[in-house]
């Protein structure tokens, strides 16, 4: 277990207290790279929303969240039924683990992604296996190859985190086609908003395939509620139901819910965030390849750099700027290091930071 | 299950839609004593604190919660190391289950009590042995009776929802001292807040008994923030530790955690409360007495009323005058009812009503 517990303790340590050596002046004071948040902040839309809800508090929550599951399923053409919140996407994703996974039953983690499908798992007794990325990509072909009577769930992330890839519509479609009807397929989207490839699959498109696809989803990137905590699940009636059963019923707090009804519905900071994430992700494929540094394209909103043996001197020098950015060392991905698409200022200043150090060491 | 999801739809739907027969005239309209809200509203000072940090929305909160649980165990002189943060009691109690529960090991239940004990431990595979009241109160000797080396878990609401009595620091100490040390014993003072009783059991006197005794807490009610979910665990060290394991790193949000930290110190909301609840707890004793209205003596902000075979017609007549309390038959209380103590004016308009119903029929 202790490896576990130290990625936890990595994943929730993601901003370090304060960079080492020089005077801490406060939040605003850093540029934070780090946990891929919406850096334009919270829709406004949300924040009045919220705003007007703040005397209520003291109320409970609709443990059904019945309003927001109807607003989400008009927007994605589904049923309600089809629906399960949850007090952020990881917990959508326990809920499926609880339901699905029985202790011993075999877990299927492409490695690496985003550490909490293992944590997750391992935590409900499951026999985890890692399916190794093939260029930076979830290797569908080799997972297909490694599914036996024995395997229950299927994690995969699109785009995956930490490398901002994604498979396709028709690698997606090859690799549901001989999966054994007791498998669920978990697949994260969390990032999804983000992509922009025409030949990224659309969820709701599979579940009725006769496979258990669940995918769940989150307010918490391209919407900018990260501190809310609130994400969603999509899946066939029959899965929502047993999923719901684990769930508490006032799992999903007040203001979450209406600040991602009100979130959904601001188009504005929606095509605002689109474009500045476009925006800034040309800006650094542009500077980092100046730079000779090289870098895996990614559909999410955030980019993985290469930095080699340089790692440590490059984050501690990027602290010492007031720039937090995640090494991925501890992902199994040795001199990478995960960056999110700032504001236009905050990438400038990384760039710049980066050149400094070049023309200095 | 079916019973199970019967009792998890009847708490989720605490409040009807609207009163049968007559217009919806909106939130304002209702006077809500169904849920032990606070009905002065949420602290001021949280509401302050909470507004200051709506621009940080996008920003995921700190998953150890620190600051908050240092506060914590300032006011309750402990280590931090002896306080679990959760999305609510709620969530609390599910950590203790899942820590501690196997599947097919008894667990001893009061009945009636707040039902998601009976949910929790049942969604763990736990068998629930139910163990009557005596005269409304827990009957701990009874439940003494009833330990074996089968039993793994005691659930004891104290005060008792929905009877809001009590068990005293004596019969506390009495129950804890023969109990076999494989038993753990939660108890759920989620309206503790509210006791004037002297001999009520501080929980934090009994961490180190070489019993395994877990209190969970809330920000709910005393606290006024039942929209925001947080709610707190305290226990051994050791015991915290197991518990850390199967918490999500950010199942409490961003506001709850700010929200609480000011909560706890908005000394003059608290005072306000709890002379609110004691002053119109003076006038309900008072009141049903002279409407010949038997109920139980409370320590908490509910009281448990009798209206024995009128009660489908009162509760009905109830929500007519857009007045919303709990009939308890579901629990096996027939012909009991659980009333929130309201605000002055709200107190008023149920005794009123009352009146109006006894002179009619």
């Amino acid at each position: 277990m202790s490896d576990i517990r130290e990625i936890v303790a990595d994943y929730i340590m993601g901003l370090p207290p304060y960079p080492k050596g020089r005077e801490w002046r406060g939040e605003e004071d850093l540029i934070r790279l780090s946990a891929n948040e919406n850096p334009l902040g919270p829709s406004p839309k949300a924040l009045d929303a919220i705003a007007k809800t703040l005397n209520s508090l003291h109320r409970y929550p609709d443990g059904t969240g019945r309003e927001l599951k109807e607003k989400l399923a008009r927007r994605l053409g589904l049923s309600p039924d089809n629906i399960i919140l949850g007090n952020g996407s990881n917990e959508v994703i326990e809920f499926a683990v609880r339901t699905f996974l029985k202790e011993g039953e075999e877990v299927l983690v492409p490695e690496p992604t985003f550490a909490y499908y293992r944590i997750a798992a391992q935590a409900h007794g499951g026999r985890c296996l890692a399916i190794p990325l093939r260029d930076f990509k979830i290797d569908l072909v080799e997972i297909t190859k490694r599914v036996t009577s024995q395997t229950k769930l299927i994690f995969l992330s699109n785009p995956n985190n930490p490398t901002g890839t994604i498979f396709t519509r028709s690698e997606f479609e090859g690799f549901l086609a001989p999966l054994p009807s007791q498998v669920v397929v978990l697949v994260d989207e969390a990032y999804g908003e983000y992509v922009t490839a025409a030949d990224y699959p659309v969820c709701q498109d599979y579940l009725h395939e006769g496979r258990w696809v669940i995918t769940t989803k989150t307010f918490s990137k391209f919407y900018g509620l990260a501190g809310l905590r609130i994400g969603y699940g999509i899946a066939r009636k029959d899965l929502i139901e047993q999923m719901e059963k684990v769930r508490q019923p006032f799992s999903v707090n007040l203001l979450a819910l209406v600040g991602a009804e009100a979130a959904l519905e601001d188009e504005k900071h929606g095509e605002k965030t689109s474009r500045m994430n476009e925006g800034g992700k040309r800006y650094l494929y542009r500077e980092l390849a100046r730079l000779g540094l090289s870098f895996v394209s990614s559909e999410a909103n955030f980019i993985l750099v290469y930095f080699g043996s340089h790692t440590p001197q490059v984050i501690e020098m990027l602290l010492q700027e007031g720039i937090v950015v995640r090494s991925m060392e501890g992902y199994g991905l040795g001199g990478y290091s995960r960056i999110t698409i700032g504001l236009p200022e905050e990438n400038k200043r990384f760039i710049q930071a980066l050149e400094r150090w070049q023309e200095g060491s």
